[in-house]
């Protein structure tokens, strides 16, 4: 099946986690927005019947997938990058939507009061939440996953199968570290698994061919994984 | 099967959404921090091998399972609330996770800057995000709900029968009115159908006896969905 990925054309953004998933699988797709246009992508939200709220979404045959985790939980299983089994699919599933959380802190890090105005418009603000976000979410978070490497002891976060949580994980890690350099620096040898996980995805020779490749667009100020030099410590 | 809901004793909060569909489904449950205390539950978090990141969760015979809109996959076609078919299983799922996105929204209106302070230490900063709230996001989510509604012309939103996403868009409308009467007054003209599906959940048999019961926690200042008049408009 050739499935179509519909999201923003210039960011990584949300989009970033599917994109590594279609990569790794090495399925056949349409990256539409940056093929097409962003005007294929609208069309696509006004007229379809079950519209998604917002991009990414996912065409798959005639179904159409919002919502990253969504769209994963979907693809996943088919492509052997999760457990076809319930409960391990669910489990699967689960820390993706823990992932998706996280996300959204990162992007309110820099937009705290309103993803409608510039950061310029509320930089004060910013920095009193990413100073919270760096006390207390980022330890949380992180610790969180950085313990379920523990806890199995098996290569990758859900077992001894590389599934789309450990791609996302990848993701969050070289985010962080594009975006905050300084604090991401510090804060690494409290997750020394997650740098390795991180490490052993990017080898992957359909990651490392991706990564290197323009099909993956450069982080860039208009993301989620933002630098702004003063929110850097 | 009796099923364990873990969520904290004193909130909705997220838990509500997953004990709607547990009492519109009738099935046989426990609330256990409410009826062996906060320490059941923390236990759980500790000593499992797929620890949740964070309550609500559901013990489902073995599983265990964290995220509301997981436990509602779950939970939702095996009880008559949510259709058994892969696409329309992923259409509903794919709205709860919108609600999710919603429902965090809400939350960072009154805590913008950071959960680990009070409203108190983020009062100004509340006032702006609460402004683009109404301005922006209260239209843009409730908006395409309506118009969901507005497509269909079934009664519910994804069709003819009642599911998960019905109860927890009368969690919604319910939460908005009582935490922000005055804005929610002005602005209900325009979600005519939504206040209806309000109604209409309000009125089913279980659900009417759910909210007459004790079973059923009062809205209040430690939840998602909190009344603080300088907020109000």
């Amino acid at each position: 099946m050739k499935y179509e990925l519909y999201y923003w054309p210039s960011i990584q953004g949300r989009g970033e986690y599917v994109r590594l998933a279609l990569e790794e699988a090495e399925a056949d797709y349409v990256d539409v927005a940056r093929e097409r246009g962003v005007s294929a992508m609208t069309r696509m939200m006004e007229e379809d019947t079950t519209p998604p709220f917002a991009p990414p979404f996912l065409k798959a045959g005639k179904l159409v997938i919002a919502q990253v985790a969504n769209i994963l939980a979907y693809f996943g299983p088919r492509h052997g990058l999760a457990p076809k089994a319930d409960a391990s699919r669910i489990w699967v599933h689960q820390l993706q939507l823990t992932i998706t959380d996280f996300v959204v802190e990162v992007h309110d890090s820099h937009h705290p009061i309103a993803s409608s105005l510039y950061y310029e418009d509320q930089k004060p603000e910013a920095k009193k939440r990413t100073r919270d976000f760096w006390d207390e979410r980022v330890p949380k978070y992180l610790g969180y996953f950085e313990g379920l490497l523990g806890k199995s002891g098996d290569s990758w976060v859900t077992g001894r199968r590389l599934s789309y949580v450990d791609l996302s994980l990848f993701q969050i890690v070289e985010g962080l570290r594009y975006a905050f350099p300084k604090r991401m620096k510090a804060f690494e040898r409290d997750i020394p698994k997650l740098c390795d996980l991180r490490d052993r995805v990017a080898a992957r020779p359909r990651i490392a061919a991706y990564l290197a490749s323009e099909r993956r667009i450069p982080f860039n100020e208009d993301g989620i994984f933002r630098h702004y030099k003063e929110l850097d410590g």
